[in-house]
């Protein structure tokens, strides 16, 4: 159920970045301290009991809530971020996006196979970024992986969710 | 005093991005939940009775830590970041830097006279970003603006804090 105070806070931003798009700007959700907190606090009921060890957040907004989450629960933060950014040695993935293609990475050494994995990002929109980040840190072999958005956008036919298998738990915190 | 599991964890990558500088890489310490809760409680140590209201992450690694410690605080996240990333109607801030010109902006709704900012970013080294966002926030006429990085950089002679009026209080977690 969505959060009144999330979504009264929520600003929508018409044709952004182009002609056409809603584009739902969680902006306003972080720079209010209550929005803020009850995010968390919805996500940590959600994932207290998982055994995360690390969270995944998704360049660039998807690293704020990944990172107030993993302090209350006691995890690191991993950095998934598009190429060129992170120093040291990466593992990889491209997919393809509306208009061409398009790679994100992480630092090989950032995850391994003793840990549980939750991803998070903003928005869930098409959902292809996301499943090339699922795809990413499947290479890792972790125990487990959990997806999480912020919002998920359902307007003009989007169905994000559709994209990734079936038994994926993945949960968001507002629909749209 | 540089805490010793964060020294031990910090890593360090040669000729990046470009050769002859030596790059502090923080995503090892994100990605250990023991440097990470280390950071956020000696960052809640110092600002924890400075009244901040909202705390300004300098794009991307610097939301990291920002969102963090705003949830401890009880904090707003504001994200100061490059031009075309932000979708509503933003303050601009243009600045040089070693190879021309460069802008951050902030949302011109994110910061008010009320507000007590906390500026936070990963790198302090020639500190020209910080100088630039720390002008940015003055736009917005806050009551107080505090500055703090997790790395000073002071090898090469580095000496970031120089160019910041005397009286800016800035802290770092480690020097290097």
């Amino acid at each position: 159920m969505n959060n009144k105070t999330l979504m009264n806070n929520l600003r929508c931003i018409k044709d952004f970045p182009k002609k056409g798009i809603n584009f739902r700007d969680v902006t306003t959700l972080f720079k209010d301290p209550e929005c803020l907190r009850i995010m968390v606090d919805e996500l940590y009921e959600i994932y207290k009991d998982k055994g995360i060890t690390k969270i995944v957040g998704i360049e660039s907004r998807g690293f704020v809530l990944a990172s107030a989450l993993a302090i209350k629960l006691g995890a690191g933060v991993v950095l998934c971020r598009k190429p060129g950014k992170l120093p040291a040695e990466t593992v990889q993935e491209s997919f393809t996006k509306e208009y061409g293609e398009d790679t994100i990475e992480i630092h090989k050494d950032a995850i391994t196979s003793d840990d549980v994995i939750l991803l998070h990002d903003d928005l869930l929109a098409t959902g292809g970024t996301m499943l090339a980040a699922f795809h990413l840190v499947e290479k890792f072999c972790p125990k487990n992986i959990f997806v999480n958005f912020i919002i998920e956008i359902k307007d003009e036919g989007l169905d994000g969710r559709s994209i990734f298998k079936k038994e994926t738990e993945i949960t968001t915190l507002i629909t749209v």
